[in-house]
């Protein structure tokens, strides 16, 4: 029994890729990318790969005593969903006598998307989950986030940056997983909070989260045009948003000082700007309007650290580490929105030859061509699909989390802190360090007898 | 009053961001351009901007107790520049009829560059202004800055790297905008040090500098040859200057070592090749020319940490935070006169079909070309006019630094430090602890009484 | 000769550079690679030349008194080790009336490879060896590797991603240099710790490898199919191995705790699978087949860390810093054996046009085609040949540093520490203090004695 307590980590690991290995060697092919010009993808699909393993993964070591775990269990969970988003999209696609799961450079790019997306409700839970708890979460993920997916692509929904899709759907997946797991001792913490160097380590992820997103808004655009206009785009709104973010954010202290250790200077609102022109990044939006989301996002983003979280967390019991609701909820329901208003005024006038491409469902095709109301109407359709989609598996998800025994729940000395699985040096383990060793010997002597 | 006091940094940024909103909305149109090869032009474009915020905003770091206000206002800072370039020198240019503002990737590049020279010039004075003066001196620089740049292109002067147009320029602004704010506190000052933690964060910052130079050097090159010279010639000229930096840097210890705490060993002397080859990167200097001039680098910028900046302090009177005229200053001015050199011995027998290419004034025209010492002397007076220009427009910003009230120039107590402008954690605060806690208690105070 | 004693690192170095300057001088041209796609070879070569400096350096950061010589050392030696590569390379091709040495973008990358190897073999010496001895074997390692990369490719071996004459060669040339320069006190010295800074500033480092290694794998492939099929392959191994390595990792702790103190959870640990798909990475090995590689990665180097590492430091008395045998040393012999069998299998009927691309020696020549069980064999000599002139270099090299006087080997007091080379606030000392102030102070007084 300590046996299996000890190993339950590493044997449902082990199963996980096992299980990827035997479904990859029935189905899977190469696929190579005529279609594509590769040379031009590589590129951008590797901006997107520093944004997940890097951006996400430093971003997350601001909390003092998690970077261990925020650094390694990001990594870990982040390799996962690239092999299983790979796999289920295939398995979702298959049809006999065609491919099997194709496996080619556009592949790569979407799982790094979902990827996004799971790391996205991660930060909603990071420091009160274990790791295997997040392997489960990540393999439920991921099929519901597939399934997601394919409604909006069979709505011909446009969202090239996956504002919808990925930060509207991991955020409130994430915070159905914190309010079902939620406990009132994951509040105020004494563990929670940064130091000097985790804020530093921090900006790595911060800085370079921003400087990619161009890449990540514009990675998948289907002409050059909309490319350069999803770079310019997501350019201006990130410029923006800086500025507006370091206002806001000397506006909240008294003595208008930059509080990089309170969140409503994280580090992270300064990106949102990307976030929120995600869903509108290749549409005709003007330069000016790339700037006003820019601003709009800085707003809504601090105000929400500022004011909306600690409420959330008051009334509606609901903890959110990172703040997702604030980095990816709000604006990503703000890039629908913009979005769904953008759509609205599209039209040949503006648009040119390139209305069609850029709104495939609105070229005049056999069966009718949409009206740039009814692409709105899908559009709305697919952030309330998205929303609905994601709060519920969410809370199923977060149930499995509560209720399934042996997934290593930790106690409340743990949260926050790397001490229960990671062996950390003294004094960075958990500050509850009387508790913490007390349970930790005493967890030692139970497994020793039970040997 | 004190509400203004506390709210002026805000507001401030908000108006500025404004009126960008504003001429963004006026006059800015998007540009594809079909001339570049956008596809190929990005990745170098990327690699720019990793240098301006990790590069750049990394390598400030050095200071210990500075790190949250070097990598955030650093952010801060080239965000501003980014929009303010793009809409400048738009408006320069501007002919009714013609596009407004045009925004395309070689817009953001350019922008891009000019937030190097803002960001040099920001290393001259680190530690010693307020964010808030920093705004002011952006928004001051950018359009003398651009002026400049004017007068290199009507001079078709060759300049491919911005040696002379962003290293020197920004590096004699920042000096004597240094000058001007000098007070006699700024030197030996207790938190003027480094930490064996800070000087880690700064090499990712001078490493990426050091990595992505050949970008930088070689990003606007206009055919295909002079780009792979261009990378060529950095490349070589930035591995030779590191073995002569940790030669030098060698000599001046008494027993040998590399001191890394000291300026003379700083991390960014390594990188002082791709400075000195910048302006002739794509020139046919040849492979054993670059590594001269890496080598070059290294002597000038280490001896100039070593005797020259402390000579500066103490006659001129003038504190160099980051010591830029060594770093950016003195290799900017080599490099200017590297290519005056080898532009009097380009002809045709040496570059052949390329010649019209690299010195467009040199090719035959109907106005007639250029001799090879004309084109010497349009580069000479190139340098000449940038270090006037900059010198003076330095002046003047520093004299509105200085006078202007109400820009929170910080006290002495605050130098080197995070405590004024960034809640910090215990211990991170001033040295002078007393001083400053003093000094806050008092302010809070002020505050108080006065709302 | 106190003042030689002082000076022959900066005089070594110098005369370095100066007899790379006259080489450069009398043989190099420029090459325009009209035959490669410059402007897509340039990103990769700009991920490729990140993992040498960001990735090598940070990675070995580990070491908590040694950061400031991890990365400063990797710095100067690989900065070396280009010019001397692309030096001898163009030496050993040259003939009179072709090129002199060319230098071209494919000449830096294979500049980039050599750095890798040897930057591999200072893995295994870190902290034991002085600057100068590293220039040293930098300098001797080179003309081996070269030769030996000659050989591999007279063989008309396959290996795109290096993982036998990079890989495999620098790993054993650095324990052979290891076990030469061996004394009892470098076992289990007190400096020899990570700590939780360090070992975060090694996960970028760590990271940073895993992003980019598809890139390394794929960077001189000779055909688009190739290259997609090569970075396809490694991605899966690259994400498999990160799952079973968390895996192995929690079973070796008694209380299934991911180990990052430790070796056996190396961060690096979980790019293993780059290396072992590297041989075979452009060949039809099947995604299956990737992802296999990258689990049997994981399971070697763990293990390899776990078991092998003590038991051959007690046994054989080698010591093996960063555990490269685990690390470069098994996963390149595995690679190269995986090769070898998948060799075996290749055909017309499962590689068709590209059976001639993949490997040239077995496309139907004029001299006769090899069939796959030839091509097999001289894929075996290589590896032979390989560890034979790595393990004879290495054993060369490692007597040259131990025989040799002058070249500053460290004293005990000085290992894994940065206190002799770098000059190092409070408390970063070494932890001996006594021992080395007292030593120091000894070295001081002789040096003032005698100048």
């Amino acid at each position: 029994m300590a046996c299996w307590k000890r190993g339950r980590f590493a044997v449902t690991v082990f199963a996980v890729e096992l299980v990827f290995l035997i479904l990859f060697g029935i189905f899977a092919e190469y696929r190579y990318d005529v279609e594509v010009e590769t040379r031009w993808f590589y590129p951008m699909f590797q901006n997107v790969h520093v944004m997940m393993f890097i951006g996400f993964g430093f971003l997350m070591t601001f909390l003092k005593k998690y970077g261990y775990s925020a650094l390694s269990i990001n990594f870990l969970i982040a390799a996962l969903v690239l092999q299983w988003h790979i796999l289920f999209k295939g398995l979702m696609h298959f049809s006999p006598g065609h491919y099997g799961i194709s496996v080619g450079l556009t592949d790569l790019i979407t799982a790094d998307f979902t990827a996004a997306a799971v790391l996205i409700s991660f930060g909603a839970v990071i420091g009160k989950t274990s790791p295997l708890q997040l392997v489960v979460m990540a393999l439920l993920e991921v099929p519901i986030f597939a399934a997601n997916e394919y409604i909006a692509v069979k709505f011909q929904a446009s969202d090239i940056g996956g504002s919808m899709v990925v930060h509207v759907f991991g955020a409130y997946y994430g915070l159905a997983v914190a309010k079902t797991i939620y406990k009132v001792s994951q509040s105020h913490h004494e563990n929670e909070s940064s130091s000097y160097q985790s804020d530093i380590f921090s900006m790595i992820g911060a800085i370079f989260l921003w400087l990619y997103w161009p890449s990540f808004n514009s990675a998948i655009a289907t002409s050059e045009e909309q490319q350069v206009r999803a770079i310019i785009n997501t350019y201006l709104a990130l410029a923006s948003c800086v500025l507006v973010t370091f206002a806001m954010s000397s506006i909240f202290d008294r003595h208008a000082r930059f509080n990089m250790l309170k969140m409503s200077a994280h580090p992270e609102c300064n990106t949102r700007g990307g976030v929120a022109v995600g869903t509108s990044a290749n549409f005709m939006i003007q330069p000016w309007g790339a700037i006003l989301i820019g601003c709009l996002a800085a707003v809504l983003s601090t105000t929400g650290f500022e004011y909306l979280q600690p409420m959330l967390e008051k009334k509606l019991r609901l903890h959110d580490s990172c703040g997702v609701h604030n980095l990816h909820g709000m604006p990503g329901v703000l890039a629908a929105v913009i979005a769904i208003i953008a759509v609205s005024f599209a039209n040949v006038e503006r648009y040119g030859h390139e209305l069609g491409e850029t709104f495939p469902a609105m070229a005049n095709t056999t069966d009718g061509a949409r009206t740039s109301a009814q692409q709105a109407g899908y559009q709305a359709a697919t952030l309330g699909v998205t929303i609905a989609m994601s709060l519920v598996g969410g809370l199923i998800t977060g149930l499995v989390l509560r209720l399934v025994p042996g997934l290593d729940q930790p106690d409340e000395h743990y949260y926050y802190s790397d001490a229960k699985h990671f062996l950390v040096e003294e004094g960075m383990e958990s500050l509850s360090s009387k508790a913490s060793s007390d349970a930790d010997a005493q967890e030692v002597k139970e497994t020793e007898e039970k040997i």
